[in-house]
């Protein structure tokens, strides 16, 4: 089952979405809103599921689906803790800042706090005040929602927990990370609002690619048109959704519609730096650690962070080809204009 | 104005309460829940207004109301944003962890990203799986509920978006809080669930105590039935809270109900040590504090952090010595039990 939020109020409006993303039948009759929905998992989920059979059975049903009309699948929620499981990209990332990695880092994951109460649409521009020393960046990350997940949970009773998945552009601004972490208190301002995939799925749309607490497809993200990354979601990731939800809940309960993230996707690298796409590499998935690669290879980085006008395409593909999640289609903008 | 939300559902249901916390109106019809009223503040503000002089007029009016039946009044928000505006609490807590503060602690303010989506209510138990090495300590704030409040909002236009005014007791565990800082990302599983006072009440409800973006009043903390803290909110307060909610907003917008807090309220020592209230002093908002004064002075902490079964009260009272918000008063319990 596809669902998405199409934009209306502060919540938007639910509707399920065909499995190729052509056509949607609204929800509002089963839960007017994907939170709402969240919130009553077990007694809607029937009903939902009877929409997209309809969608799936009869080609003529639905309206025509536009991602463009789409707010992120919730638009504002109560949490969003992201992780940074593919600690490859934590290890490539502090080391172009010169800041040592912990030997721990192995084994406990790493989880932030974000800001979950103005996410951007998948379709919209990513408006900020400056595009130069803030040093903008993207970052592709999967997603998954959870239902009301107790206190101390262990990982498997976690995965059990996951309800939809989806993709995230975890923008953050690198110019102001160093000075952020510094003080101690973790991101702030230096983690403007994100914005999700057009469409949130349940874990069996994605079949056998939804395995062992992970998307293992490859995540493809393009900068202004060009390829720029492929890295594999289920390569390279130390820590599964399983073990990330459980540190979440450690010393709390997740309410029904918490969001936790990978982290961007990063694989690791075999033999020496890794490679852009363009020299048969699998690329990146965010400015920052080309700009690493750059460092250990040259002396310097080369690649610069996004300036206004700049556009960065996130998406999935099934084996089909088809787009699963739908695109992440972004523009930074200046928002003083 | 004071408002509250008695349980129930997820986010509570709305209520008017009188000025002496004695009678409740029901708000029902002009917006079913706080969240809901906050989303549309300019246009349902006069109803809730009109309810609340009836309560003022008629004696007899309302319901008896207790806050026993109350969750936070924000029973889960979109946005929690804990500032650290008493610095000085900040430099006594980092002495004590034996980390250097910078000076620009002093001029740029501290902010952790909290988790919003399970606050416990005000009278309820602090449900925790371990009171031994976790070092459960309870922390005494102030915190502002914001309407929505535009990206790089100024200090002056920043409160003028302040709604409402709560207290809050932000649950943290010092044991766990030295080696997750340590990783860099923040706070996370170092801060559970936080509370807030019964009722959340508009500016005008502080008369002169609501002054320079602060609240000018003592904040009563009290431990297992002794006074433990009455440090002033409104002196040594660093930051103000114009100043926080620009900070929170730098980068990106804040939607309504967003609440931002205000750091454990915490008064400078004029002369050596900080006293205990017994002594004399205005005593600490937080363990942390004392157990600090106890090691610059004895060499050692002395005072333990809390036990399952141990009891904590924050309240605030107006000239009239009249409580303003209801009172926190919560016992620490094994969420095991």
């Amino acid at each position: 089952m596809k669902l998405a939020s199409l934009k209306a109020g502060r919540d938007g409006r639910l509707v399920v979405i065909s499995r190729d993303l052509t056509r949607y039948l609204p929800a509002g009759d089963v839960a007017p809103t994907l939170q709402a929905a969240l919130d009553n998992w077990a007694s809607v989920y029937a009903s939902l599921e009877a929409l997209s059979q309809i969608l799936d059975e009869d080609s003529e049903s639905g309206e025509p689906f536009r991602e463009e009309d789409c707010a992120s699948p919730l638009p504002r929620a109560f949490q969003w803790a992201d992780g940074s499981a593919y600690v490859n990209h934590v290890e490539l990332v502090r080391k172009a800042r010169k800041v040592e990695m912990p030997e721990s880092f192995w084994t406990d994951p790493l989880m932030y706090q974000g800001g979950s109460d103005s996410f951007i649409g998948p379709r919209d521009p990513i408006p900020l005040l400056n595009d130069d020393e803030w040093g903008v960046d993207f970052e592709g990350e999967v997603a998954v929602i959870v239902d009301d997940t107790p206190m101390g949970v262990s990982r498997e009773a976690a995965l059990e927990r996951v309800r939809l998945v989806m993709l995230v552009n975890d923008v953050s601004l690198r110019g102001l990370i160093p000075a952020e972490l510094a003080k101690g208190f973790g991101f702030f301002q230096s983690k403007p609002s994100s914005a999700f995939s057009p469409c949130a799925v349940t874990p069996d749309e994605l079949g056998s690619a939804w395995r062992d607490g992970k998307v293992q497809l490859p995540l493809l993200v393009r900068l202004n048109g060009a390829a720029f990354g492929k890295a594999n979601a289920g390569v390279d990731m130390t820590f599964d959704f399983g073990q990330l939800i459980a540190h979440a809940a450690k010393t709390r309960p997740l309410v029904a519609g918490s969001i936790i993230g990978s982290g961007t996707v990063s694989n690791k690298l075999n033999d020496g730096p890794g490679k852009p796409v363009a020299d048969g590499g699998v690329g990146y998935s965010c400015i920052a650690e080309i700009r690493t690669i750059e460092v250990i290879r040259d002396g310097a980085a080369s690649t610069p962070f996004m300036r206004f006008g700049d556009r960065v395409e996130i998406e999935m593909r099934d084996g089909a080809e088809q787009s699963i999640f739908g695109r992440i289609d972004q523009m930074l903008v200046d928002a003083k204009v």
